[in-house]
């Protein structure tokens, strides 16, 4: 008799933001004439840029002429993409990468979910608190995290790092030592950013207790100040400790196209085994690699005119993030990130929970955002907005939650 | 410190078709000059179908345009795909299989190697021997497969069912209980089938020792002859027991393109734990849908357009097949399979084991095909050519083949 995996059943609730969508399609159905605004998941608004879509056409005409047919790609992806990532995003600023450490994939959540498969279920994980639930969620599902404990809104044998007003919103190394540390800067959900040096005390910690960190850094392109890390392998010794994951959703809009890369330098080893060895054992084995024509339009990303688009639509964002951040902060609210992130951190006014506060921005000012709870207790209080909506609903939706 | 999940250890060598990969390049590297014909991996040669190519470019231009963007696609696929599946699948087939029951997917390598996730570490699964590499592989990363031994070439905790000539390359039911069975019809590698009332004896198995059947349909749009079950649901009682995978890659070409679908009833039940709800969960943390445009090219697939030009390449890789089956008998080989399926499978002649075949074909006829033994022990002295070259080179190679 067949048994299913119970870990699954440790999950508390529903994803959050399928929990997100059940609520807002029910308000829908109740209010069919209210004008929603978006403002919860990190979902983009802004078209695939000239240069990409042209790409893109070409790349279909391919498709369709045997002569210039692809059919299986190469299991790590195509080396036109890989050699262009190394050389743009790293090696052009002087991190050590080269193209044959890069995994082509269909995006970073996927990354950032399977790459605890590579893992012992031994593994002890740490994660800041407030995190993006797929990180854990995936450990769940694996066996990892332990039972959840209702009492602490925690698992029992997960390292939760909290990030507060207190801390300024990045983590303290863990007193107990973790295994695999989850880090994401530029953060989801509260926007902070580690400076460099900060970040190099994570990966001096880690190649100390040997942990491996696995940096989550979709949001890379939103950096706008000086000394803020675009890369974890800015800093020293990362190449033996540290896997990077990006994604195209949030730099070039493909949340709809599906692309992300996942780094993984040849010296991180445990005894003679290679972890780059175990990753590409995987991807040949459970994955078969993103489409051609998207491939071919990550690699417009990077060409002259996909790079100027991209800066534009990148600032177009950014000038949302700043006229929530005034906004809200000129209507009195204590609000963080937007400044080398998408997304505005903000605390709910009064004593209102974060689903308290949800539920008071659906239904009085028809604006939908996440509650900080959703992404763990610490997140409890406070309220995520994302700079993803077009400029116009922006301004409307801080125009109506300064009125309320 | 960090550990590896050391099951992936526990792999025997490389996947198979990248050893394959890895002997052809080299041969190349030594013989430039030589005319490679490729029968080998199961990669489609034929392009993209002038119906699909169409509406690829339209979903193009809808990505380019904000009113048409689309952004994160639902978790479980569009609907407009989903409920063309179901009904051009499966209702117009008399199966009662509705759209919510599709999980749509970047392809079914990734659907038939994720799918044991949602049971437990302690089921033990059946597969048939020579078999895909895959659903072996992802159980033994798993954690489910046990120990390999070398001496047998099988691995402890796995139940084998031989596919030999003397049962017609069609499995008994195993004599120990398994909790997870792998079915593959029309077969890889061996091209065979079953027939209506087989089948049916298998999901009623399944039912009553409460085992589910896990069934690869990839090959589906190459039955020819009729009483053979295009999919498992046509058997009475499948809807409690059957899991069935589908691809795009083969029907339509869409190998380079990555799109396919699982079928979960809702019927299927632990307790009151529906796996629908299990995969539901999995598709929604750790996958984040097909593109767009990919999904639209899926939709493409069943328009009377599309239909019509798949049926065309289809019936084309159908007259490779025509050629090597009738020109290896010719020639005094034992052949089976290519009628209801893309692939040959050939007894090795003399006492030739598959990859001593295997060279001798790549050195002496410079043709690529896949030695039996890489689909387990059962496959030793078998091989398998694949239907999916062009005509011309297909006749060429069995030419060759002749001639040696």
């Amino acid at each position: 008799m067949f048994k299913i995996n119970d870990n699954y059943l440790k999950l508390p609730g529903s994803y959050l933001f399928s929990t997100i969508a059940k609520k807002v399609a029910a308000y829908i159905e109740a209010n069919p004439d209210a004008k929603i605004i978006r403002l919860g998941i990190g979902d983009v608004t802004q078209p695939i840029a000239p240069a990409i879509i042209e790409k893109l056409h070409g790349a279909v005409d391919e498709m369709g002429h045997a002569e210039t047919f692809h059919g299986y790609a190469p299991d790590l992806g195509y080396a036109f993409l890989r050699d262009t990532i190394a050389k743009n995003d790293y090696q052009d600023r002087g991190c050590d990468i080269s193209s044959d450490e890069i995994f082509v994939s269909d995006g970073a959540k996927c990354d950032c979910s399977n790459i605890q498969e590579i893992f012992s279920l031994d593994n002890k994980i740490a994660v800041c608190d407030p995190v993006y639930p797929v990180y854990v969620d995936s450990n769940v599902m694996a066996g990892r995290a332990g039972d959840y404990d209702a009492a602490t809104e925690r698992f029992t044998n997960v390292i939760y790092m909290p990030c507060t007003a207190e801390n300024n919103f990045t983590p303290e190394l863990p007193k107990e030592t973790p295994d695999l540390i989850y880090l994401c800067f530029p953060n989801n959900p509260t926007g902070a950013m580690v400076s460099k040096a900060e970040l190099q005390k994570w990966v001096d910690y880690a190649n100390k207790v040997g942990a491996i960190i696995l940096y989550d850094a979709a949001y890379e392109a939103y950096i706008s100040e000086k000394d803020i890390p675009h890369s974890i392998y800015e800093c020293e010794g990362a190449r033996t400790c540290a896997i990077e994951m990006r994604s195209f959703s949030k730099n070039a809009g493909f949340t709809g196209m599906r692309l992300g890369f996942t780094v993984i330098p040849k010296d991180i080893k445990s005894g003679d085994v290679t972890l780059h060895s175990l990753w590409a054992r995987r991807h040949g084995t459970k994955y078969n690699g993103a489409p051609y024509i998207i491939q071919r339009a990550g690699e417009a990303v990077y060409s002259p005119e996909g790079k100027a688009q991209l800066k534009e639509q990148v600032a177009y964002y950014m000038k949302n993030a700043k006229v929530i951040y005034d906004g809200l902060k000129g209507a009195g609210y204590t609000v963080s990130g937007g400044v080398n992130a998408p997304y505005i951190w903000l605390k709910t006014p009064g004593n209102m929970t974060s689903w308290e506060f949800f539920d008071h921005l659906l239904a009085d000012a028809n604006v939908v955002g996440t509650p900080g709870s959703g992404f763990g207790p610490s997140g409890e209080g406070y309220f995520r907005l994302t700079a993803f909506g077009t400029y116009e609903n922006t301004v409307e939706a801080v125009e109506r939650i300064k009125k309320l």
